[in-house]
């Protein structure tokens, strides 16, 4: 936990990593982090050394992963983009919303003193001294959302640092951004049912593609103007498949720092954006502390809140406690909002039937509501107006799916595609107001009924960005859905998923832990992963390519730091073998000292290079001779 | 760990669970063992009592999951089989081979007590006092594989063992099993490629069906005529996906009485089968005490015996010394060998561009030998040979992928699949010899090239049953490795894969221990259960119903109960909520005590059942009345 007054730099850096900085060249005050590992050198059998090239990973750690940065939670992180979106020149400063004690959970000044007196940590936002800055808002005139700008063909430096990141930092991409832009030939576009290029697959992604992309709508860029901390990332199937961690108190357990360290502690894996689903007590103060410290994108689901703030009874939240919740917290900076608006009253009776009813909190509340008033959904009732709200502010929309699933028996059915029909009709009037707009997925479902998932939500919701959570392909394995769900996530992610929301093995169960958010995101880079290879993306193959080449050649500690988690595969590594000299050792515990597969490899390979062995025709030319030498020789070189 | 002279009856077995057993019909005194789990009933918010029936699970434990067996381990299990196999008059006892000194890996007796002088455990198949039978080989004239017995339309009494146990003890299909059995409409035939059968789906599996599929070669029964205690079991795309769970000494660490531990724990968890890949010391004893424990078909790679035999060099390896290896195990018991025949000399150079060369141990064994020699593999030019033996005493095959790719670089390249093509050959000519066949698969292939593998084997191997190792859909994960397998896994046996072979978090990096070994096959059962979902086996989805019903219903202990792993599944919830209370709550730590999507569900159909508010029109003929009686009186219902 980390002490509130505590000046830290990083969580510790991987093993044998640099964090290095890529320039942008349409906008030359860019700069994008990446983290290098290096490589020790092979030692080829015939006394050669070749050395290996560094390989560039995607970075979500922000500043607490570069080493030079001393930074303090309670003043927050540099406010990275705020000169860019100063400079556009649309945006109006205003003194915003007082911050209220319901905010946070209180009747009252006087009841959350009472609440708080003696307890520790506090939790009050007053006691934290870090900054507080006025809100931004769009002026009204011209364009201020990703997609706005988009549209009207403007290459934000969001969009170019978008496009270095997604490179991955190849050398090579990386160059030819810096000289040829908007040649299609050059222009990555993936298929749409997930089939993979081969050779003709593009190199790289252009700034002028994450442009396209997003104007078409098919890829968002979730950054409040009020978040400006946060480093650009996108979320579309042609790129990268993201991954979301959910954190949150609850009103069981919890407490601001460790909402924080567990932010630290999910982008340090590699979580690509954060919800915070917090409830009960001191919401609005968390989310403060989570926002100021994050670099990646945070996302809520504002209907939690406005239920905090009538107490919990569902009957009375209405719009106008809710249009407060959004401005709140569009003034604090959060980057995407979910928002139930697709749970209509006629679908709610269609849900009677299910083996396990309405899982989605959401989806419960306002199916409640529904039921209670006789009446239509207040937020698709008022979506026009909730539209003007986020896109002055560019928060982008992730339309929840309030009926999704909560069993693989409910899978695919009339309530769920129901709802989805009309995600995609909210689409497009999010569109016409220039909001960015995705979608989110189920839930629960086996797999030979997941691509239908994906191909209706394409077709329904116009290829708008797809967001879903798993889907588990089995409900039988409680304490291990971060299995059963990372099947299906992998599996949704090559079919043309956009973001994997993770779930860690306390699914069903409980709150996760620390060491459950690293099982979870950890999972969800590894579906997310598998996806991208799956799919084609052109950088994806490098790192495996590396670590394979690491594993054939015994460069144990060049497999552990190209690893998702090379703590914990050096852990397993000397749980066998402990001792120093094991990790350059030409062998491993699994065959023991004499005898290795992958030494007779290296000799099957030597002997085929020093023989000109590549076709049949080679040895069916005869041989015999050289296998004699090979036998004298070569085939006890490790011996 | 077990003490060697310990009387031990069983692990603990699972909460709420009972051993029970299903009689045959066709043959009267067979009686099939099942895990019944007990539920609680359903308390309806109408306070009407609901009682839920309880559900039977498959059970792979053997004897050690019955709570009335006291069992022995140095004595071994009781030879359930014995009876059948001498009533069907084919075979003849003999005296058999003499254990020598190098099938543990001694030169000399001398050499043996020099070894393990001081040394505890000692480890000498002398010092166990258990058992010692002859071994049974066929008498030559009448039919004595299962495939024999099949293609002469024998129903066995393994085949009508395996027909009870495929229908996971369900009433209603053994019912009818007892009563109709050759009508084709009952019949259950999955489709080749993978789709589900929705509403036609046949509803039960029949001793005639098993009897046809073995005939066809698409399954196998893996049961060596001395391994009675083996209880039947299937491999087959028609039936429930099967796992393997490797266990096994090796040069650097372990002892026998940890590997039979081992083989307990990992049929406890669930295991189908058990690979015994031991190395170095003490082989043929570790196996003995394997075997004679094992209610699991036992299958082993016999060349890593003969290679401890002519001192770990390869060149040394030849013809005799595999035969007298066979024979060993053959007389042992050993279920099915793994044999790497399809390693061809002209297909080793094709490795020599890999990324990571040739990773399965037998195969570069194979290869070594091929290059060292000049010489085709001796396990290809003897296969008539080998198949002559292996047909005496019933073992199958499972003929090895030695050239299966190491890495995603390496996935269906022309050394794999020439390799899969000589399985095919090989398949075929084994199935001459009446001798059963499945075909080992890769490795490490990524998620859009792992459909190709399973449509190629069924081609070109003639639809004999596909056993893969994961797939590993990508690289990067060492310590995870059970997931990145553990996703391939699923969608290959969807596709129609019919073992899967299990991969622990320590593949890679070092051995795996107890908690490796559970972590593994909990996977792994998740992998198979996923696909047989998927895949549309009639039984497979009354235990997601269940549970999901029970989790809906807020039965928790039913939940955990269900569940894969009802331990770990009860020590996460306690984690939040330790309060026995907390078991029978109406609510979890997700989101505490006042608020839960659950309850609201619940207040949802209730409303909905008493409303008749199934269709939109009845939403539509106005409702409005109700929805205020719901606000006045039912909203609150859990409050």
């Amino acid at each position: 936990m980390i002490a509130s007054s505590e000046t830290i730099s990083a969580e510790p850096l991987f093993p044998n990593s640099t964090r290095i900085y890529c320039d942008g060249n349409i906008h030359k005050d860019i700069t994008v982090p990446m983290r290098e590992v290096s490589l020790s050198s092979s030692e080829k059998p015939n006394g050669l050394v070749e050395e290996n090239k560094p390989i560039r990973v995607y970075d979500t750690s922000g500043p607490w992963g570069d080493p030079n940065f001393k930074g303090d939670v309670t003043e927050g992180l540099p406010p990275l983009r705020r000169e860019w979106i100063l400079e556009r020149g649309d945006i109006e400063e205003y003194s915003g919303r007082e911050t209220k004690p319901e905010d946070n959970g209180y009747i009252s000044e006087e009841h959350s003193k009472r609440y708080n007196d003696g307890k520790k940590p506090k939790n009050k936002l007053s006691e934290y001294p870090g900054l507080k800055r006025n809100p931004m808002k769009s002026g009204g005139k011209l364009p201020l959302t990703q997609l706005q700008y988009a549209r009207a063909g403007v290459i934000t430096k969001e969009m170019e640092y978008i496009a270095i990141r997604e490179n991955l930092g190849r050398e090579k991409a990386y160059a030819a951004i810096q000289n040829a832009d908007k040649d299609p030939r050059n222009v990555l576009n993936f298929s749409h049912k997930g089939q993979s290029f081969g050779a003709e697959t593009p190199t790289f992604i252009t700034p002028e593609f994450v442009r396209d992309e997003v104007a078409k709508g098919r890829a968002i860029i979730p950054l409040n103007i009020n978040h400006p901390e946060c480093e650009p990332m996108i979320i579309g199937r042609n790129f990268l498949v993201k991954i979301n961690a959910n954190i949150g108190n609850s009103a069981v357990t919890s407490s601001i720092e460790e909402e924080v360290e567990k932010l630290r502690w999910a982008t340090k894996w590699g979580a690509d954006t954060v919800m915070d689903l917090s409830t009960g007590k001191n919401i609005h103060a968390t989310r403060e502390w989570i926002i100021r410290n994050s670099p990646v994108p945070i996302g809520t689901v504002p209907i939690y809140q406005a239920l905090e703030k009538v107490n919990g009874r569902v009957e009375d939240l209405c719009w106008e406690v809710f249009r407060d919740t959004l401005i709140e917290q569009a003034e604090q900076g959060v980057d995407y909002f979910t928002i139930h608006a697709g749970v209509l009253l006629r679908y709610v009776p269609m849900t009677a039937t299910r083996m396990t009813g309405i899982v989605s909190r959401g989806g419960s509340i306002m199916a409640k509501w529904c039921l209670s008033h006789h009446k239509e959904n207040f937020l698709y009732t008022h979506w026009d107006d909730i539209c003007d709200i986020m896109a002055a502010y560019d928060v982008s929309f992730s339309i929840g799916d309030g009926l999704r699933p909560g069993s693989i028996s409910d899978a695919n059915d009339s309530a769920q595609f129901s709802e989805l029909k009309t995600q995609g009709e909210l689409t497009e009037r999010a569109w016409d107001k220039g909001v960015q707009v995705m979608n989110e997925g189920p839930g629960h479902v086996p797999m030979h009924m997941i691509q239908e998932n994906m191909e209706k939500q394409l077709e329904w919701c116009h290829e708008a960005p797809f967001y879903t959570l798993g889907p588990l392909t089995t409900d039988i394995a409680p304490a291990y859905d971060h299995i059963t769900s990372g099947i299906g996530a992998a599996m949704i992610g090559w079919y043309g998923c956009a973001m994997l929301c993770y779930v860690t093995p306390k699914e069903h169960l409980g709150l996760p832990n620390k060491e459950d958010v690293r099982e979870g995101v950890i999972t969800y880079k590894i579906a997310a992963h598998a996806a991208d290879l799956a799919k084609g993306h052109p950088a994806a193959q490098e790192r495996d390519n590396a670590i394979s080449k690491a594993r054939f050649e015994f460069r144990w500690e060049d497999q552990f730091n190209l690893s998702l988690d090379p703590d914990r595969a050096k852990e397993y590594h000397d749980e066998t073998l402990p001792q120093d000299g094991a990790k350059t050792a030409h062998f491993c515990s699994m065959c023991g000292p004499t005898f290795c597969s992958m030494k007779i490899s290296e000799e099957v390979r030597q002997y085929a290079e020093e023989n000109g062995m590549q076709t049949e025709e080679a040895i069916a030319s005869g041989m015999k001779e050289k296998a004699e030498q090979f036998k004298e020789s070569g085939s006890e070189i490790y011996n």
